[in-house]
């Protein structure tokens, strides 16, 4: 633990200005990388807080598990794909199972580690309460490995080499409104279609029905969790320690602050009651939109931005529902749609160059090849695993009792949840 | 997301000192911002497990809300009358809704933003489960935008020229014992004079009745958060980063180790028990006192300070009893009356200069004119806003059902909470 | 607040080379610090939810007062005694209640005392629900000043001059594998030997009962609470800015996620289900084991490492159960075997230098001295604390009464617990 740097009053010898200059972007994204790990513990929160406490063990090993399985297969392939040499334009295609690196490689890889698992753990609340626990996982690895990685390549890559075709067009999305978030919601959508709502959602004239989360205080523990690590989120993209991160971070805020004030005075108007679960989502829905423009707008313009995020996050649900989707945690509304708008606002907004037509049609494309790929793709792999696995989703007598208790024999809260139906020698016989 | 500075190996080159200064003073000041917003939901936290789980969604929301809405007004005109050019020494006057500045200047906004958020929450606690909602959110935009800034321009002020008059005599408080803490406990104090205590604090012969809060591994666990939050909250006020930021949070910890470590033997002394509600408050306390000496103490002294706040803590909330005031979370103890004690003790305490009595007296004339800028305005401000909505208070039966029912038609717990009284036809046609 | 630095636009001059330096490194080390004393409130949570809800107050009050009783000490005397002037190779002996000392060193000093805080707390878990309140502080104060800095300063001493007798053998323990978590392993363990099993945990046949924890939500979030730190933790302790720092937290991250994966695997492979806390402390195994060798290895071998350790943390419990010990939060097998584990990885698994006997030698003789120490002097302790205090242990009565009522007079939630039992009487006298 003891260099020469801490014998002691004696302190080491200055290095080289390159040498410090690494020093520094290393600490910035180290650190950055390291609060965007909170995201995985914030939708655990969220999500955990969202579904019944039957369920509340269930989603919040999906959110643990992700961060796991996503990690080693990230390593594995995913960085390769997202930031390998990219000779086509459509994935890269070296540095898989990288052992040897450059010191900043391990570093971006890293940080981009904990943008892969944000980006997959984004469907988990969604589906919640019914989908099967390795079905999930399997899709889980997919959107880790596959979905994510790829769609990167597109518009970030490439680190060691060649640029991906959005990239070339001049696609803006600093920190992923669309690679990260969209991609998320999208994938979500798939989730839903293809399991369909949890049984009581809609009634038999097909009229939604509220099922209210278990804890709402840790909803709101998880929001701010999630705006924290935002900070980093976007602040962090810069991959590189400078001036402008304090104004990126500034900007996030001021977007998120926007989307609640301005779900706040929607919902007056509409004489309806403040909802935590709305406050938060809508701050969600603010932040994901400042993602891609968080470092080309004025402060006004991010307020401009997480003001409609807030609209997007209000009527955004109601339009699911409409559909007869039952998304449990509004993922494809707050991810989804507000991933989508931000992009577009990216272009809309860039300072200097207000309102300029090429660039937004730039960024539909990008916001439009990400719903092509994203939910296409998911589709397909939800469908197969469907077909494969006999069905995505759990029986209804499981739904009924809870995955906690089918699924991982272990409750959430055991001294104060009604046991009355539990079998105790089971549940035991199977730990 | 990709420049250069992320090729593979290929590094870029270094910068000049000046730039890697600015980086490096801007990751420090980003990152202890972010940090110092964990404050927001470390008080979430607290707050809500001190009140009885009807009214948690509430004390939450409130929160939330004031990171919100006191974000937007604090850029809006806080910053400006805060930071703006001080001709006079009163108040700044420029720098209102800015849209163009330098980096730093964005940096150092952030920084300040979550500062005025943090005085702002702080009245939150003591005020809760009777506030009307509405007449709060008011209450806290007049604190972020106004009572915060004004004060914080006489002993901070300012960053775009012409000096605070506090400031100009000399005044120390580092981080803000008194700026942000003693004016929200006043603010605090003010509130709960004109709101008067909740149904049943205090019996029919006035003897108080101990409520107690419903969730005390919550209250540890913001507990934790703060004192995480803190660290970050003194050593970034810095804002710059330099050799002295290890001592400034060492001194903070260790004020915050000797306030708890006081509590307990005082109580033991006093032969009561030691809560745990006791211990998280006199750890507050502790970092409440070292925020004004943290940067010019030595540590033996920083204990010292935190010995002596764990006394207050002890005692305050009794004599606010006697008084027949009720503070739900010792709001005014911890904040005003330790933050009061902290910035006399950066007085008596300074390094090199030990009990000096002109630099005490200085420090006594900037505690006092907090009490009376931060208790008179706020007492005017719920005076007024009292009577424009016809009562700061709800009503006694709202007050009975709990403000989570009657304010927001959401239940923090619904699975758990006794819901006999809840009528669910009602709550769902508001959602 | 403000100096040069914060004039508006004006910016403070480049500083040179060195300043910049220290600036650096005290930004890294400051902030790593930080995030480490976020493992507090992780283990709080983790041990809370394992505990049932009558213990939940006492446990999380052990964790709080161990940062605060271990700071005092830590700076009393256990920095002196770990990095203090070490002469013999055995103990330092310099720097004792310390006031004057140079930047970095109370930055230094700032980090090394949230690493004793931790390895203080990780025996709070294991003994919880039935030892003497007392009797815990005053081991936890013994810790913190004795038994963790003096095997520290055999094998990372000494800051101050002198070299510990491992650190001189060529011991390789890069952020406390052993140090640290070892050490606290085997004071648990020492300490659940003298305690006894919990009223309940066995049988009359011997044969093992679970007794579940009452909140499984929190201990996944102290989970992610306490990876997080672990970045900081690892990455940390090279206690100077580098390139290399984030090559180790993805080591650290990598070896978690493979951690969580083995024992998952294993897990079905012996069809029983996937519990969260088998996953959560299967994590957190991984962690432990990456701490020694987290800079000296190819991610291949982390995740190796990781590997091992969730086969640890799989069957080490089986073993303690099958000696008739209980260990309520499996402490002993997260920390203790698998940073043995992890020490032996270390050596085996070192970079260039794979599977070098004498290498492997030399751990071992880490291994077993931290086991003889740690083990032994617990040992002793504990057991003259018992015969002090006339037992170590609380009444059969407090203990089924829960010592939430007992030791603290207050409940963790008075709305949701059966208090048919309580005296709520006798309890409010003792407010």
């Amino acid at each position: 633990m003891c260099g020469l740097s801490c014998t002691g009053t004696a302190y080491a010898e200055p290095a080289n200005l390159g040498e410090i200059k690494l020093a520094i972007d290393s600490v910035w994204v180290v650190v950055a990388a390291m609060l965007v790990f909170m995201m995985q513990a914030g939708f655990a929160l969220v999500e955990g807080g969202m579904v019944r406490s039957k369920n509340a063990v269930n989603v919040i090993m999906k959110n643990y598990l992700d961060a796991c399985f996503g990690g080693l297969v990230f390593w594995a392939i995913g960085y390769g794909l997202m930031f390998g040499t990219n000779g086509t334009g459509w994935f890269g295609a070296s540095h898989f199972f990288p052992e040897q690196m450059a010191d900043w490689d391990w570093t971006f890889m890293f940080f981009q580690m904990m943008f892969a698992a944000t980006a997959t753990t984004i469907a988990s609340g969604a589906m919640a309460e019914r989908i099967h626990f390795v079905a999930y996982l399997v899709g889980a690895c997919l959107v880790s490995g596959l979905i994510y990685p790829i769609f990167g390549s597109w518009a970030w890559g490439s680190a060691h080499g060649g640029d991906g075709w959005l990239k070339a067009m001049g696609f803006i999305d600093f920190a992923g409104s669309t690679v990260v978030h969209s991609i998320g919601g999208w994938v979500a959508l798939a989730g839903i279609m293809i399991l369909g709502p949890r049984m009581g959602r809609f009634d038999s004239q097909g009229r939604a029905r509220h099922i209210p989360g278990h804890n709402l205080t840790q909803i709101a523990l998880g929001g701010f969790m999630l705006w924290l690590a935002w900070f980093a989120f976007n602040a962090g993209s810069t991959v590189a320690a400078g001036g402008n991160i304090g104004k990126i971070a500034l900007n996030t805020h001021l977007a998120a602050c926007a989307g609640t004030v301005s779900y706040m005075v929607l919902t007056l108007l509409r004489r309806k009651a403040i909802l935590l679960t709305g406050t938060i989502n809508a701050s969600l829905g603010g932040l994901v939109a400042i993602t891609a423009g968080c470092a080309s707008m004025s402060p006004v313009f991010a307020i401009l931005t997480g003001l409609a995020a807030g609209i997007v996050v209000t009527y955004g649900p109601l339009l699911l529902e409409r559909l007869g989707l039952d998304d449990v945690v509004d993922a494809v509304s707050v991810h989804g749609f507000c991933g989508a708008w931000g992009t577009i606002a990216a272009g809309l907004f860039f300072e200097g160059q207000l309102f300029n037509l090429d660039r937004v049609l730039v960024q539909c494309i990008g916001v439009f090849s990400g719903f092509i790929w994203g939910f296409g793709v998911a589709l397909l792999v939800y469908f197969t695993l469907g077909k494969l696995l006999g069905g995505l989703r759990v029986s209804p007598q499981h739904e009924q009792r809870g995955l906690d208790y089918t699924e991982h024999a272990e409750l959430a809260y055991p001294e104060f949840q009604d046991d009355a139906v539990f079998d105790h020698d089971q549940m035991n016989s199977r730990r």
